[in-house]
């Protein structure tokens, strides 16, 4: 990083939803200041930016500049090895949105690369972050549960994604259980075998594109531990964002969220909570806010950031064997 | 009690529902034998008593019978004093349905002379038996909350009486509310002071017969804590029946119960449960059951029948109290 | 006001921690501006204000102030009257937080005066603005659970103020119980009667200082509703915060909340959520956010200010009427 | 069936804990009439049978005697297949504990016999006979989820088993798992293949015999759906008995469940309930009074027995495949 300063200079490519979510995070921030924000359509980065902020539609410009500490790669996935190589080399430290690639040889050799220039790569596995899941994490590290035997991993989406993205997504596995791939290496540590098996039963076009609606996982870990995953496209209640870990003390749970706390009886049932909450920044609002706030802090103190492009690559391997397995059990 | 055998000899007035269960009770017990059931169509006593078992149209009969240890009285309220008498007289223990009478005065009396015959008596406030009741009051006891501060207790009964009961019912405090005004004893002690409410939200022709169909109460108890009831004659997701006991250390709750254990998640609502409990001897079936096995091991033993009648007349003092004030505040 | 825009330019009256999170929620606001911070002590009005706001240790000369629109009062309660009729002078639009007086007369005349003047003023009982409360009083009047029969408040402070606020507390019903005797109010409109029982059960020097550290209340509504308080000033397991709605149709309950959705099962007990949010900023962030924003909203609109001054002194009629029975029971 | 009558004269066969069990179901029912108990002490058996009830220390006296139109086999499992195929040849009516056999060829083989002799044989998994199972299976087959997508089941048992019991056990799927393939079927219909993981967790012990300790299933249905099984040998928390299932349409889950409602709330941890019953007999009490009325129901009318020796059968199949390719994995 150029110039260390107490204050980080922050760049954000791509000019989204998310790169929105992340430019309010770091405006927040005491210790980062917001000087770039580069899209293709120069309107939406100024749009963005507000008054103090550079734009442009280089990415590379920004990237390069004199005035950036740090990279925000919020980009589509086909250009993240190519912002992460260029800041690297110009000695930037970075956080790019998962996943890496969604070609794993082309991700391995940008992890070789990034490792070869000792570069600082963080993956945005945000639910990293949520206060919950580092309870969970908090909590079975300070032994609570004793060993930690089964770990349950539900997550399924309120709507399957427009079918037009289904070609472009990398499938069920590299899109959407990625992040329940990275969460079981998180708690479990080292995977040694993984076992998937795809499901149609939301959409017979995902089907006809190649594409699982619905899939389930067991993975082994080196520990003994057994991760399972279960993912879903569609879920009427909300977004189904669950974690159980179960030990030889006793179990820790990630139970649904809600809007607020209210419960309601009525004749036919009694107790009954809200949906669950669907949206990503409403579930994980908090998650984005102090995976930034983490990010920042490794970059001003020079400490290792977490989860690393290494960290995106493996849980890019898992899922890259769990598509290949589930397809190979159709044939 | 004549000649007390390792086996008890009981007699049950009156042969309605209630009477089934506490013969059930008492069939399967190993230190029990029911010997008399009497009720004034003898059909009814026939139908309940099996082959072995006698049956007579008089009460006396069976009180005073030399194979009758201990009475169980389930007849209508204004029996009741007649056949406790009767019962202390002919040296028998007694266990007799709440409310001792709707008369306090004539309560009073017959408490008195119960007393002056050493008699014993035990009034059916079964709730004091329920696992979870008691697993409250041990809990309690053992004094895993601290000082208990404030006592919390919910009871609406799913529909309201017939109409043509109401009159007959002594008015919700002596019918309903005792229960609560009992347990309130039961958890707090003494009571030095009560404040009720009145309340006419059900149906209209409730307070044209004199009496309310919702009611909550105001207790101060000589420890310091306080209780709440509330009470309510229609509940459309079941029987509410719920206790909080709170103080220094923490709070224990008595939730509602249901069939079974099924949550349900759907488009608008989540983790409901099912209807609560509606039926007497669904939610109480335990309480009525260890009721009659406290009897009969109390009647074995020597030991104090619990709750005695002094606790039904105490509560119904209380209940006395609450409908004068609750009807002067409406003057 | 002077000058309606669509721009309303807000002075805060005091620089105390609630002036911060105010000064905040106006900072995010899209329609308000702050112009003014005055406090006793400059210094702290000027760390609160930034560079952009004028500040001064004058309260009147921000309330004059033509760049003011609105004034917010966070100072202490002996002051509130004064300024608010300052800013009912000068034309000014005003949130005052509650109470708005500690002496019933002196809030009744200032009541008389505001109306007089047609003053606009907002008293901060900010959990009317809760989206957890909020949606409780918007599922009842859609009519979800019929005709509302029974309100149960609970609220218990984590742990008793310091001592030495005791005596200028104005006492349990109108420091703590108000925001519940407002809610009452919220839910079920005119009250006709209250109960009210003083409890000293936490510290004795509480009852040496003439006040109680705990109390219940019971609350008889226009419309047949009965309201019940139950308040304790200390509570091990957080800030018990919740609401039960009783009706024909079934109930509505607005349960505690914690910072996370962990639960936890371990050899003696099972599914264990964490504690309950103790912070007032924690639970009731949310609701002080949008009081700000709807009180802003009211300016600009020129639509009524609610909750008004005149709900102010209505719930500190009924904390009076509470009090002077609550001591009269204890002669 | 020798001469159907109203009233079904039952045999069991041995007089362990479970034959307990039975025979109080039978005496509670009013359409069967328990005739002989047999068991190789006799001792055992006439403890159980009562003064009215024929004894033996040879299973095929009672089997062959003409007072039984129905067999109970509660014997250890190497004697199951001898029982069932002589209460076959004798006509009579049979309900065997599980599993048939742990031998999968031998079990087949009498499968085979049974079918071509039409004899009528229900295996004893009484869980599909649980209220709370029963709900679920008929509010997915009311479609109240729409289609069933995925169903997990989780089984942890309190405590592992005595480890001489092991080596005659079958291996934890045969054992312990075979209740959960059988669930799946009841739910899911016909399993098109299973991925089984073991895991050696608990004891090392069990791992130097060959077995197991924990163990996670995926199952693919015929419809699509996948279910997920987890079980573990040791639960600190009691004994976690849980079913989720979800569908198009929404999720409906069993619970655990526990002897009491109370829930607690103290300094470090809110609203946790009590530990999970532990006990067959008090989680699956009603589950074994069910299947007893459901099996002499069918008896009496000459309806299907349900779960029939067939979906045994089909069981221990899913537990042999399980078995096999969790230990080919180790290799």
């Amino acid at each position: 990083m150029n110039e260390v300063s107490s204050m980080i200079n922050v760049a954000i490519i791509g000019a989204g939803k998310i790169a929105a979510v992340h430019a309010a995070a770091i405006r927040r921030s005491p210790n980062a200041r917001l000087t770039w924000i580069t899209n293709r359509t120069i309107e939406k980065a100024t749009a963005l930016a507000g008054p103090e902020v550079k734009v442009s539609t280089d990415a590379h410009e920004a990237i390069t500049a004199p005035d950036v500490d740090a990279v925000i790669i919020t980009t589509i996935t086909g250009t993240h090895i190519e912002y992460i190589l260029a800041a690297v080399e110009a000695g930037k430290a970075v956080l790019c949105e998962k996943p890496v690639d969604l070609d794993l040889p082309r991700a391995q050799a940008c992890l070789r690369q990034v490792e070869e220039m000792s570069g600082r790569v963080q993956i945005g596995f945000n639910r990293r972050y949520d206060p919950t899941v580092l309870e969970l994490h908090d909590r079975i590290d300070a032994g609570e549960i004793g060993n930690l035997e089964q770990l349950t991993l539900v997550s399924r989406d309120e709507l399957p994604p427009p079918l037009e993205y289904v070609p472009l997504s990398g499938g069920i596995f590299k899109d959407m259980m990625i992040h329940e791939l990275d969460l079981a290496r998180f708690f479990l540590g080292p995977i040694t075998s993984i076992h998937a098996v795809g499901q149609n039963v939301v959409d017979p076009r995902v089907k006809a594109l190649g594409d699982f609606d619905a899939a389930v996982a067991v993975l082994k870990a080196e520990s003994g531990a057994v991760a399972t995953i279960i993912n879903d496209r569609r879920c009427v209640y909300g977004w189904d964002q669950r974690i159980e870990a179960f030990g030889s003390l006793g179990s820790l749970t990630m139970n649904n969220q809600r809007a607020t706390s209210v419960t309601s009886s009525h004749a036919t049932s009694t107790n009954a909570l809200g949906r669950v909450l669907t949206n990503n920044t409403d579930r994980y609002g908090l998650a984005f806010e102090r995976q930034i706030e983490g990010f920042i802090a490794s970059v001003s103190t020079g400490s290792d950031l977490t989860p690393s492009i290494r960290d995106g690559v493996e849980a890019l391997e898992l899922a890259e064997a769990a598509t290949l397995q589930a397809h190979a059990d159709l044939a």
